[in-house]
């Protein structure tokens, strides 16, 4: 069986496992104080052109969001994401285990737009019963969405326009930002990113790392007493070498987004062999998720060889699934994929 | 300079970093689900001779305390531990961003006794306004403790028979596990601790792990739905085959104990040169922790080729450094750390 | 002006004010050890026709949902209820505050139906990735809900029975209790709420006293140290004696349904009103709320002599808006709202 | 048997029900909008002789503790008190659930020292692991203490001085403010209080309301969004009328500071009494609190006629008691307790 379920399925990109070899003796503090935590911040500041920003190493996307949001929100204070946004969805309210309210909005493709927040924020604000309402106090987006797709540059300038004329910063969810960045879809560099964002994260966990997600906090004022949030809830690595290491590998020598822009490339291939079937997508990913919708006979014969993810129902009797690749992902496995999509399906 | 600062200066056992690259590109399901976890449960359960518990995996210390403790005790409920023990001590109030008390309790050398446990609940429950107190709800000790002490069987024993009396869940830190279990000290056996407690973890991250702590939960109430906890509070690792190949490779041929032993005979090493050398030590440390208690020369003569930690000040123009082995320790570094404690303090 | 916009414009009861007074001077313990408290009890038990409840008296509405949601459910569960459900409309995010999602079904009058409560459940249980879900773990509902709706004995007959099935406590907000009970579109009684729910509370805020609210815990597994949580939310009055004298009042002579009652019915006139005069009424409210939609010429009629509150927004250039009665509502104040409908709209 | 056991033993001042029966029928708005609590407000800010202070209604202590503790303090701080402070004795961990530790202070009489508070703050920010450690983010002190004691202007000065100088709020729990501010001990004013702490309470509760407790809050960086606090824990009342007529009463003519002085001159004659006959005191108090150590015939004899509250044992086979007067003690039974001492003991 080939596994396209997830882009978690392997271990990590070779060259990582090399390093964490190579460095296996060296004696060095823990807690991120060791020199390769200190080297990939330094090629994560150079890749962002900005000198100003903190970077921490966290574990895995929910630790990641729940450290950032319950450090920036005050107790009245919710945070505003899509409906089907990673932390309104699958995270088993750790956002609201740390006190706040997930405001969710209705979401078609996976993004919220500028319009929307600043709805919210106004309906807020001039109700004449705010206190006894959840304040709005940050907003949530994920690049690439859940769904793969993708804000571009207009709507992410727009978006951090409205957070910063009402004073909410902007925290992007980037668990697969290379997938995002490398997408031929995009118009964002992740200079950008960092600049329309206050915090956003570059995902190590799908991108070819054991485990990781570097936080960038681009906004000064959200930047002070982050290792303690990071210590309370359980994120601070003893061995904080392991992200070091990690980070400082993928993003030698283009590493991350040479992996991902492959990734995508394969998926875009699968997109395109199931279009030329007729098989209908959900959505518009161009990204390494593609979420073709199958009727019983087609998944029957996928299924022989391939796991995929289901994703949910259609209305007519065809089901929505996920097909998935990354950086491990084996260009005989997409091969036969796509041949046999192309000759059973 | 050879660093003696703690037991996670390096990266792990060779056999961990071996076992990844052979596994590596075998696909294998997320989130615990996969094979190395399940064979890491078997051999634990085996270890601990017993087939009704459960077994999970988290990344560190604080990430376990803090969600093993909110996952059993109810809002009114706070957890009893010795005043120096890690969830009071360094911790950042993580248990308290639960919404929980830490009770603390004096302790001379880390331990907590069974008499002390049991006044503590009967003030409590003889209390006229016991409604305005914090309910003791579990207790929480370490093994070994912060001070490298050990608890002997019939201190666990004690201890355990109080809780069970009161219905309260006796938690033991086990993060140095293997340290205790292998030493001199001890009289304690892993299926005695599962037995005795009802719920504990073995310690990956100190003893010969990247990361990893492996929860047993032996006592049956308190096992319902703990991988919700695990997920909700940032541990459930999308690959959770990170910490099973670790668990399954440390528990293979003994490796988990033969290292940890070498090391604490290591550290004992150590702590006799600075005795021989008529020099105080902090506590009846008989783990691959030692505490002298140095004066400025001696300071200074050490730190010109060894990194120490500093413990605390003591009465008299002395310092309480520590000492500490691992599973990485060389004998040379140990064998120049006694030659210069012998001919240079 | 005469102010028609909420249930709690005006004191108490006289005859509450009057026991204030005649027990002013009689010394009592505090903290709801009086002797008034005890009577109050006494009468709710015997109104509930079961002597196995425990009863405590709170200040608040939000106050009571958050100490009674909080004390029941585990940290990864969350809480069902109506999406224009009080906890998730109109109390800051005080449910989340104490770490619980609200899982908000959509409701078009308010009350929310036991298919669609088996549905989340079974949904939940059934979920591959359920522990990425936050658990239903208890059901709220209001009667009557914030539009002034009932459910039946049929319909809550058939929730209580699906929460029993699946485990899942049912929590009946009855801020306006009394107003349902008496209400002619009603077919319960109260032994039969304390029968069919397992929590629930007999609202004095809005049924006339100064404040407080009778918390009934009918379900024995939930009743074990609920003075602990009322204490620990700040919920226990050093003065108890002060919701125990209301209720002790309010449950003599069947005050308390009297007073809500004549409420009701002048409701109801007033509704009568509005339909002769053509009017429409949002939601089909027999209790003391009604919510007529108006054009802008009837609400600068009606806002010469009267304030009203502004409900929402129709679709047609038309507002619902919230007419109130109470208690405290002067019947002289009730034909002139009439006659001002009769004659001037 | 006449009941010295605290001062909440009765209702309120007469002059409140006289009050709250006057104004019974007058329609208010809800939530503390009315013009009792605006009233009260002004008269508040005219005995602080301030105008730029915001001051706020809540029910009891408890509530006020963890609504301004919990607005203030960030996720990772927790709070300085004296280890009798009553956050960290009786309040069932009300802090906590928050989020919050208390961390306790050595205390012999009740308050803190500016130095003590100083060590624990320069401690924490020398520290090198300080993020492993609870910050301390800002400091609990009461007046009077529960035993009865009383911070001098100079001490007060020091300790918002250091409070000041670290960024670190001073709030002064003010339950029984009045006591303290009308004792022959006190040398500090309202006003003085109002700029020396960043936030504290008029007590109402203990010093002649049925409830209340009035929350000042006068530096301005703390008053912002604080309704919404209070809605989120439950203390924004629906009739918030009721607090605002009670401040509103007390703070007419002097009322609060006369009753509150003529209760501390009852409590300092039985003080005598007990002196006279050569009985000790626990501690210094010059407040309505008075602690007197007895023998057992003592106590039997005491017993016949009065009840008192037991508050600790003494080292001797003694024990330590609480006589409390209030503003509704009555002269004649001070006299026949004072006859008693004299005459009996």
């Amino acid at each position: 069986m080939i596994n396209f379920q997830c882009d978690y399925v392997e271990g990590a990109h070779p060259q990582i496992l090399k390093a964490l070899n190579d460095t296996n003796f060296v004696q060095q503090p823990g807690y991120g104080n060791d020199e390769y935590c200190a080297r990939a911040i330094q090629k994560i500041k150079k890749a962002c052109n900005r000198e100003d920003i903190d970077v921490h190493f966290l574990v895995g996307g929910t630790q990641t969001n729940l450290t950032v949001i319950s450090s920036i929100l005050r107790p009245h204070q919710g945070v505003i994401s899509a409906d089907e946004g990673h932390i309104n969805c699958h995270e088993t309210g750790a956002i609201e285990a740390t006190g706040h309210r997930v405001i969710a909005l209705p979401s078609g493709d996976g993004t919220i737009t500028a319009g929307q927040v600043k709805e919210v924020l106004e309906n807020h604000y001039n109700s004449d019963i705010k206190e006894h309402l959840v304040q709005p106090g940050m907003v949530y987006i994920s690049f690439p969405t859940e769904s793969g797709t993708l804000y571009s540059k207009k709507q992410l300038t727009d978006l951090s326009q409205v957070c910063r004329e009402y004073g909410v910063p902007l925290f992007l969810d980037g668990a697969r930002l290379g997938y995002g960045l490398t997408s031929p879809g995009n118009d964002l560099t992740l200079e950008e990113i960092a600049r329309l964002c206050d915090v956003f994260y570059i995902g190590g966990t799908k991108c070819g790392a054991l485990l990781g997600e570097a936080v960038v906090i681009s906004a000064e004022n959200i930047q002070k007493d982050f290792r303690y949030f990071m210590k309370q809830r359980g994120g601070l690595l003893a061995k904080g070498r392991l992200p070091g290491i990690q980070f400082d590998v993928l993003l030698e020598d283009n590493l991350y987004f040479d992996i991902c822009k492959n990734a995508v490339q394969q998926a875009l291939e699968i997109r395109k062999a199931f279009e030329k079937k007729g098989i209908a997508m959900q959505g518009n990913s161009f990204t390494n998720q593609q979420f073709p919708i199958l009727n019983d006979d087609q998944l029957n014969c996928l299924k022989q060889n391939f796991l995929y993810e289901v994703w949910g129902k259609a209305d007519n009797g065809h089901t929505i699934v996920r097909f998935c690749t990354s950086w491990a992902t084996k260009k005989e496995n997409v091969d036969l994929l796509i041949k046999t999509i192309e000759e059973n399906l």
